[in-house]
């Protein structure tokens, strides 16, 4: 199993006197169909969000305001970002727990993902996580 | 031919003490599947961006964070829309010229396209959109 897919990615960024302008296509620019879109926002002070992990469902996450920091965990490993630039993408496999917090008070995430929304591809407890890592693993 | 498909929408809002989730599933609270995600921002003051109409993509806007207005034209009549919300989405049907101004410094625009980019798509001629317009309308 390749456990550790996660990575920052810099975004393609169109810029003019007008603006700047990121496009994504799905399936060329991140290799897979985007299959859903989800946005965060008003993320109160302290909140930790996040604190799961998907079995299938791969994802790019943008801050495309404010920012925020990600923790990904592999479930050997944890690594940090911080994201604070819309030109800057996180790319999160499965077999990853994800913790977001510091959210700034302008903070928006978006969320492009491979997958419609399946309760069965999420796992929401820690401990479920870390044995379903030693299983895939030892597996 | 059904010139007027642009429609202002709720969209629905995931929220709790954490913050606020929307969530938009391609093909189902749209009606079209996701290709393509693109998203503005940094826009100057006095910008104007759009200035074209698609022959066939098909897209939802959403102004994520800040403001700004939004000028939608069949050939026949223009409305005019200001986003400030990230509750709201504005569905943006083919054979419609758009232009968008008076953009807010910390203004993203968040688009959500039926198709890859395809430059043969795009109308980019005011004058080439009303021929295109009356040619479909008289066809």
């Amino acid at each position: 199993m390749n456990i550790i897919r996660n990575k920052m990615i810099d975004l393609k960024v169109l810029g003019d006197g007008r603006g700047n302008l990121i496009p994504i296509e799905s399936g060329h620019d991140i290799n897979f169909d985007i299959k859903r879109v989800y946005y965060l926002f008003g993320m109160q002070d302290g909140v930790v969000r996040g604190l799961h992990a998907h079995k299938k469902l791969k994802q790019l996450l943008v801050v495309t305001s404010g920012s925020c920091k990600v923790v990904l965990d592999n479930g050997l490993d944890k690594q940090e970002y911080v994201l604070s630039s819309p030109e800057k993408g996180l790319l999160i496999g499965p077999n990853t727990w994800r913790e977001m917090s510091q959210f700034s008070q302008d903070c928006v995430v978006m969320v492009l993902a491979s997958e419609h929304y399946d309760e069965g591809d999420y796992i929401r407890n820690y401990g479920d996580f870390l044995e379903y890592i030693a299983d895939k693993t030892n597996g």
